[in-house]
């Protein structure tokens, strides 16, 4: 077999996905160790391509073209409560409510670490960090989504499941990722209200600039945190802001809360970008663009959907976040559906046979890309599924 | 009294200085805070100037010249395993046995918080994180060094004083901040293996790139790690680098500690800029250039410790490290130095009354900066010092 046939890069494909544990490996790694492939489309990847460009353009004119890079770079940031106060008013959140994170993933670590004991109840499919970061003492319980309700969650049914496993705690994504399911505010309301006497409920709204109840407002809950303290939001920046490499992200817990992990550490926890990209965050001006990059990816993503739904011999699930839960439904499996993708038209997506819930199935997760882009996996997605019967 | 008299400045300084805390307020917020002063010489930074230069003028030609920026800042970072992998070879040291860090800081609080239970002896003065992050279940306990001894660190001593409270661990910073007294490779070596039944020994060698045993060898103890597998080496990228904006560290630990901090979190906890610099610190012809920025500062370093030391009024205490600890002999106190370099000459030293073990005399630090910038310093703390009698 020669080094550039079909199957030399779907076995290396395979090989890899393999050894990369329960999340994908980047374009980077693929790209080096399989120099022969050509990706055209990374839709594995979940961000807003417009917000980076937003985000670049504004850095160029901030700090590349006045010299001020590097303040940014050669000096300590500010402290994090220092950054809470600048990020505050654009949340409507009291600053002592807010802990900035190095990422999501750095709260996410905290609160499992430090506000969670005895059985959390997890809905899955889901992130997979929510399991495998939990520390000895916390136990996953996992409330199963089904498809046959489109993976819906039923507010009371859940409340019945956590009451009947006596968890102390539940962790929530909304919109859900892998599968793009969505509770409005007021569902998520009742469910905080029911849920009141939890040590934590974890909300997860690293997706939710992505949803929409009719309007332009962010539908989050954040300001609930008045309301219920055993509330924790948790958001990561990367996805709506396309920022993945600043590492930005931020909690909204009890004053108290923030307090404590404070007295811990986390004191110099985000970098000169990172705070460079909070305070651009703050400002009305740059708001206003980015609201606008904003209800482009979102429109872009309906029409998407609805051309993705379009094909025979897929399933797409119905979805609020910036993907879609695909399910291939002519007899290929998942791998194999990911792998053709790959290696005959450079498109890479998520295949779903590593999360747990979604075994079974042919799974497959497919983000919306540029207007351009999405017309490449579209192509590709006809192609594969009509010539594989 | 006008609001630019010097008084309103004195008594601005002083009011900022006290709501503070143990880190000294950044430039940056002195300014927005005091914008009537001019500050000239920020003396209480402690980094090697010249290494900045370097990363900027690598940065601007590697991403910033060929677009690659964007890549840094749209996409996740390689994971942690996958960055110490980077950078082992360059330290010598297995990848396994390194852990990067988002800053010193990330890895002085996960020590602290999973290893470390008990009494820690720790050498004062000191960098206050190391008790002021100390979690429940951990009591610091302080092995005072003497000013009579010029603050040099005698191991027997320390050995016996370990003993006699029954620690667990204990903290050493090498060289010191803020005295800048320095242990030898070999009085660690002795050190390490008189207490190799302590659960932990950590090393912090964030100012190690400014010692020297007389050749060009960076003095670090990192490799005994196979020796040694209580030893934790702390190293902070901000000084001898430049670059505390970026947020880069690593700690050396037994690979069993490596394992159990990564099951637990830290997966993308360095930004894709701290990646892109440890890259660069990989890499041959990168190390060859910082090799003769840090030689060119280490010499600077010497004849400003030479100039220091020859002015009547202040006795400049022995550094392996990029600042120097003073105490100012002519009955003013370190508050009214601090305030009167800072109000008449721009120039911004670190007083240290607030540091615990040296709130009874008059000690300052005063960092080494750029050659232009050391001649300014010189003469403000001739004047200052002369002129108070």
């Amino acid at each position: 077999m020669s080094e550039t046939s079909p199957h030399f890069i779907e076995n290396k494909l395979l090989e890899m996905k393999k050894g990369a544990g329960t999340h994908s490996p980047s374009i980077a790694s693929i790209r080096s160790k399989i120099p022969e492939l050509e990706i055209s489309v990374d839709a594995c990847f979940l961000s807003n391509p417009y917000a980076t460009d937003l985000f670049m353009q504004s850095m160029q004119e901030d700090l590349i073209d006045t010299g001020k890079l590097r303040d940014v770079l050669e000096f300590y940031p500010t402290h994090n409560s220092g950054l809470a106060e600048v990020i505050g008013p654009q949340l409507g959140v009291d600053s002592k409510n807010i802990f900035v994170a190095n990422g999501a993933i750095e709260i996410i670590q905290a609160v499992l670490h430090r506000f969670v004991r005895g059985s959390v109840v997890l809905s899955i499919p889901t992130f997979s960090s929510y399991y495998e970061f939990a520390p000895e003492g916390v136990k996953p319980v996992f409330y199963e989504l089904s498809k046959e309700n489109d993976f819906a969650l039923d507010v009371s049914d859940y409340v019945k499941f956590v009451r009947e496993n006596g968890a102390g705690a539940a962790i929530l994504i909304n919109p859900n990722n892998p599968t793009g399911t969505y509770l409005t505010q007021v569902q998520v309301g009742e469910l905080l209200e029911e849920l009141q006497d939890l040590s934590v409920v974890i909300i997860d709204e690293s997706f939710i600039h992505f949803a929409s109840e009719g309007d332009d407002t962010i539908p989050s809950v954040g300001k609930l945190i008045s309301k219920y303290p055993n509330l924790v939001v948790i958001k990561s920046m990367s996805k709506d802001f396309g920022i993945a490499g600043v590492r930005a992200g931020y909690g909204i817990l009890s004053s108290d809360r923030v307090a404590e992990l404070l007295e811990n550490g986390y004191l110099w926890n985000s970098s000169g970008l990172a705070e460079y990209f909070f305070r651009l965050y703050a400002q009305e001006d740059f708001q206003n663009k980015y609201g606008q990059v904003r209800q482009r990816y979102i429109n872009e993503m309906k029409k998407f959907g609805e051309e993705l739904g379009a094909i025979n011999g897929i399933r797409v699930y119905p979805s609020q976040a910036n993907f879609y839960l695909c399910e291939i439904e002519n007899g290929m499996s998942a791998d194999d559906f990911f792998i053709a993708m790959l290696s005959r038209f450079g498109v890479y997506v998520r295949t779903c046979t590593d999360k747990i819930g979604l075994e079974k199935g042919a799974f497959v997760r497919i983000a919306c890309r540029t207007e351009v882009e999405n017309a490449k996996i579209i192509e590709a997605v006809k192609a594969v599924v009509g010539s594989s019967n």
